[in-house]
């Protein structure tokens, strides 16, 4: 048992404890909006269907926070000492995702019309800018969490920049993504929130010495994290990941399983540059393009990689964390997903 | 002389010793960024061109830096101790603006395209979260300033909402946009920067105690403002302002000119309720509309209301400042270009 002495507990009755914990303090901080963006922020959070009313539905992971909390709590202060770092870090991934799915055009968020398809452009916009605002306002006050909170932000906008600027790059030769490129962005645009949700639980937690090391830890896990997207943007089952199908594929996103499986070599690989120097448009070319990121060892890269990260995560995690139980099935969890 | 016994300096040769002050640092912090975000940022600072050769042109007011490195400076301090602090509000200020244009999809801005009709609308988008994650990165370890900081963030989006919301609402009648409600709005969208860029100035220079009373002083500062732009927006020159003449009024923006005339009953008011409710498109239709409300008392009111702000603003400046000519040439010059 990978756990070593101790009984894992279950990741779903984790996270459940823990959005008890901070989701009262989550709908305090939104009811500061102006309603219209509140309303807004509920849809987006998860918690409204379109007109407002109540919906019980998907409202995300809630695997930052958690984090936040856990992060705490195996650094042997209490999980509600945490509330605000968890809040914060909710309310940044909200506005993240606000923002992604305006620039990527994505019409759908976890089995939902995406904020922007249900409430138009400028006011989506505006209520992403909202609930960045409220996430800082959480932490203000702090300036040893806010420094780690701020910079989260500054590499977050950078990952995602980055992941943007890749789209014009070729898919290989000259010019394409690096492996160690691919890994600085994921590290900014998945890894620095996690880094910062763990970093500033243990600040708020009372451990503050911690927080370097758990920050590490959070990118570690982050581009873990990303990694295992990447595979399930691929070949994740839509009814479950609530996105279409080869989105990724057809958008052209260098993803890591595709990068990897170019930069294999070999039949399919070249194969497979050739389809996807033609931008595969149909169903049947983007089906065939996902085969050869398999057949060129594509996937199987991503979740070696994948593992690799979050070995590291979580020897950081052992390392310097007294009990970590709690916070290692979440983490197992969300890179658990693909395999 | 309204400055008493001191003589009072020109407003642009504070403003440029203060650029002096505070530009080195813009650009140092802007280098943080992607070489993307970079480039974008200084094309929105007014700092290049769309192809990122220098420029030298309009590169905005300076006004909010001016006013953090002038109070710091008016509290005894020096205004070098205030430069995180200029900082902090020109990229969140800029970060507004590029949000804004994109929201009210204005094509121009300072005589130049806004920033997503040169780069398109995501990379915009972007562009303007990572100006404001670098703004709130200036100030993040200081508990003290960034307090302000983030209250200023949660108003300035809060304004931006209220007055986005304010274009659903009748223009005269049940449901019309009160004066208090516009007073709230503008005290957000353009005043909370302006407290912020005050309080955070003289917690940076040594003098938190006064941050109160500045912060509540960059408000009023900010309601005179807002109602000088809102003349200029409708009888200001293109030439000067850089934008369309009368984009408000086709827009149908709920500014305090139209609603003032609107309140003020009698024949102009009521031909210029007729007249919006059948929304003016044509340029004769607007130019009627504006001549109506000059007609109705819209204009004399304005300018009347921004002057009582700003006098209440430098009220305050000289009842807790012990030197405040630059700062008051600066403030005076906001509103002087509606006289």
């Amino acid at each position: 048992m990978e756990l070593g002495q101790q009984a894992a507990p279950a990741s779903d009755e984790v996270i459940g404890r823990c959005r008890r914990l901070f989701e009262p303090a989550l709908r305090a901080a939104v009811s500061r909006l102006h309603p219209w963006s509140a309303r807004m922020a509920a849809f987006s959070l998860g918690w409204s269907d379109v007109d407002g009313r109540p919906y019980e539905g998907n409202s995300g992971k809630s695997v930052r926070p958690a984090v936040a909390l856990l992060s705490a709590e195996a650094a042997g202060g209490t999980a509600e000492s945490a509330i605000p770092a968890a809040v914060a870090v909710e309310l940044v991934h909200a506005f993240s995702l606000v923002h992604d799915d305006i620039i990527d055009h994505d019409e759908r968020r976890r089995h939902r019309p995406a904020l922007w398809k249900a409430y138009g452009m400028g006011p989506a916009l505006l209520a992403g800018d909202a609930l960045l605002a409220l996430g800082v306002a959480q932490l203000a006050g702090d300036g040893e969490a806010m420094r780690y909170l701020s910079d989260a932000l500054v590499e977050l906008v950078q990952g995602q920049t980055a992941d943007m600027a890749f789209e014009d790059r070729p898919w290989h030769g000259t010019g394409a993504v690096t492996t160690a490129e691919y890994t600085e962005m994921a590290a900014g645009k998945t890894g620095a929130l996690l880094g910062a949700a763990a970093a500033t639980g243990v600040v708020l937690g009372g451990a503050p010495e911690l927080a370097p090391r758990l920050w590490e830890m959070g990118r570690e896990l982050g581009v873990a994290f990303q990694l295992a997207d990447d595979v399930l943007g691929i070949w994740g089952d839509p009814r479950v990941t609530g996105k279409p199908a080869d989105s990724d594929l057809r958008r052209g996103k260098k993803t890591y399983p595709v990068l990897a499986a170019l930069a294999a070599g070999g039949a399919p690989a070249r194969e497979l540059a050739a389809l996807l120097d033609d931008a595969p448009g149909d169903e049947e070319a983007v089906r065939r393009a996902a085969r050869l990121v398999e057949e060129a060892g594509g996937r199987d890269a991503a979740e070696t990689l994948a593992g690799r990260h979050l070995s590291a995560a979580l020897a950081t995690m052992d390392a310097c964390l007294p009990d970590t139980a709690a916070l290692r099935a979440v983490c197992d969890s969300l890179i658990g997903r693909i395999r």
